[in-house]
């Protein structure tokens, strides 16, 4: 077991009807000049924003809104968003929607506090904030688990590069969580949303070096119940109590509930899927179930005793014969979830065919991102990397 | 399931030697004279203390002392300690200790900040604080979670009333939470705290009217980790990671996180205690294991399904040819569990011996302190408190 630090300080707000008391929040936060920040037009269409705009008012605060977030959101936006908030003089970031409206507002708050410099510099790892204005969201998604999380994620489409940047100083102030808000979504970004939030506790779960007994039964009743819920709402899209589990366990999932006292976690099957979706912009959960089992394929033996443990508690498999067979029943327990929800094992099953130079390319960006070798089941090097690459095409 | 709010913006600094960091984080929270309160010898004895100081004056912080803080902490140790800290300009309160001396702490930290008012107005409930000087913790016993919570529990010894008071005010800035620190603590205040940490999830899991599959999958897994390790722990008191896996349970398990979407929680149990520690000062969590069978014997009928799966998931019993016999196999596992660790079943092995007047008097001193009728899995009027204390003698 190793020493922690546990930090998550979001004031959640969870439940219908939740969004109407956003105005008074943000005024209780101190926010007096919002920029309201969103994506596409379903939060125009639904009413949403409007709601959030008549709450605002009605609690004397004024604003100004951008939308246009994409999924993998651009430094381009960011850098709009950056322009319109300081020639408005917005004191307060609100993300309207999912990870990716949230990471874009957190990119937008840091660059408020400190000015003088470039906002890429965070993200780019030549430089650490130490401001950021206050960050909340409204979450129309439950996925990325942005809202408690000290993480963001932003794509410089110029450079092909998409970077994460962490630090405690963007977490969420408060974040509004009403699951009646992500009813609409088609079934492929909700069950992407679902592999995601499973994806943040697994990078956590599959290391070597240390576990905590109390995290990982946390972190194995996360990941059972996000496979209950998930198979119930690829039915039944709208509902509600099932809409409502995964969106809490999206926030648990990445708060780092589900790491502490854990070795680190590996978090290779992120940075993998961080590469492909900086060259073919596919939905981020998606990309994560196209590269796992390949992942896990190549690293389980690795990792053994995790896997089997995988296996047993979470795809609850009977044993096989050996360690080995036991963790390869998981793994295959895996895809068969993966499938029965619609999302992809492979890459071809996601719909992109990256030629052997393209995998080069993302192995060697993946390296480069990472800093050298990733993972902690199985260190990879970038061979490695092509390797999973390859496996997983 | 219900709407909810959950917020612990506690920073958890856990592990090893992590009480050589107090000096810095108190910095960083903005304290410059501090209130270090303790509990008994033991924190002088085995060099805590110093280290704290050391730590602190490394820092450039200075302090002064107030020990002597008893379980079930007197109101009268906490005017003391206002007293002192008014006079010395005290402006951070650090309690180094187990819930007792952090509830102290909250106590002296609210009257500190609204010295115009006595601060036994909270706990009487016939006012609520505006403020609250920050409050931080050195944890020496798993138990209570005051450490993550917002509650405080103070006993006024001239009218015998022990009293709570909630606030998310009083939430502790840090907790550092070295599991060493607990590794000397006899046997009986082990398990003490292992049966008031469970009690805190157990009070939030026996509820009717709507519960959350993932709350209950945490809920579950806390339990089934304390239960396990409270047993090691029992063999093997220096068992650090069975110390840790306790005391980090301790502080989730009060934290909120296991009731999240439930309705509300019972916490009968817990002023059925406070009644008993009121009147006869016994240890809390062993008053708990005196009392929670025969609670759990007097309402079991009324929340069926709960008990039911409790008796599957966390004593994993077999099931009973019927659900009221699943529930009461679960009810004799957890007595047979609190017996393996040396935790009492009634109060005579507790060690007290209400008469029929005393039961009387703590039944009508719960039902005042409740506000009236009190509970969740069963709604219980004055009548069933006494009928749950005589089934307890």
């Amino acid at each position: 077991m190793h020493n922690f630090e546990f930090y998550a300080p979001t004031r959640v707000i969870f439940g219908k009807g939740t969004e109407m008391r956003t105005g008074e929040l943000v005024k209780e936060y101190g926010g007096s000049k919002v920029l309201i920040h969103y994506g596409g037009q379903s939060a125009v269409r639904s009413g949403l924003l409007d709601r959030v705009k008549a709450s605002l008012e009605a609690a004397g605060i004024s604003y100004v809104t951008l939308g246009g977030v994409v999924p993998n959101p651009h430094l381009s936006k960011v850098r709009e968003g950056i322009a319109l908030a300081k020639e408005a003089g917005v004191d307060f970031l609100l993300a309207v929607g999912g990870g990716s409206v949230i990471d874009s507002a957190k990119a937008i708050a840091y660059a408020l506090a400190e000015p003088e410099y470039d906002i890429w510099e965070l993200y780019a790892h030549t430089r650490k904030a130490k401001k950021c204005l206050p960050v909340a969201a409204v979450l129309t998604i439950a996925a990325a688990g942005s809202e408690m999380s000290n993480s963001s994620v932003i794509t410089n489409v110029e450079t092909g590069q998409k970077r994460a940047y962490n630090d405690n100083l963007a977490r969420p102030k408060f974040a509004i969580m009403n699951p009646e808000l992500t009813v609409t979504l088609p079934d492929y970004q909700t069950q992407s949303g679902c592999a995601d939030i499973m994806m943040h506790t697994m990078e956590r779960y599959f290391t070597n070096g240390g576990n905590m007994e109390l995290t990982d039964q946390l972190a194995e009743g996360v990941l059972r119940t996000v496979i209950k819920n998930a198979k119930i709402l690829h039915e039944q899209p709208d509902n509600y109590e099932a809409r409502a589990e995964v969106m809490w366990a999206g926030s648990l999932a990445h708060n780092d509930l589900t790491g502490c006292g854990n070795a680190g976690g590996d978090f290779a099957t992120h940075m993998l899927e961080h590469e492909m979706g900086g060259m073919f912009d596919v939905t981020h959960g998606a990309g994560l179930a196209a590269i796992w089992s390949s992942w896990a394929r190549y690293v389980y033996k690795n990792c053994l005793h995790r896997f089997v443990r995988y296996a047993l508690n979470v795809m609850q498999v009977e044993p096989g014969a050996t360690d080995e067979e036991t963790a390869l029943k998981g793994i295959e327990a895996m895809e068969d979830f993966y499938r029965s929800i619609g999302m992809p094992t492979n890459m071809k099953e996601l719909g992109i065919a990256p030629t052997e130079e393209q995998i080069l390319e993302m192995a060697e960006g993946c390296y480069r991102a990472a800093g050298g070798p990733k993972g902690s089941a199985k260190l990879l090097q970038v061979e490695d990397m092509a390797a999973v690459y390859r496996l997983a095409r």
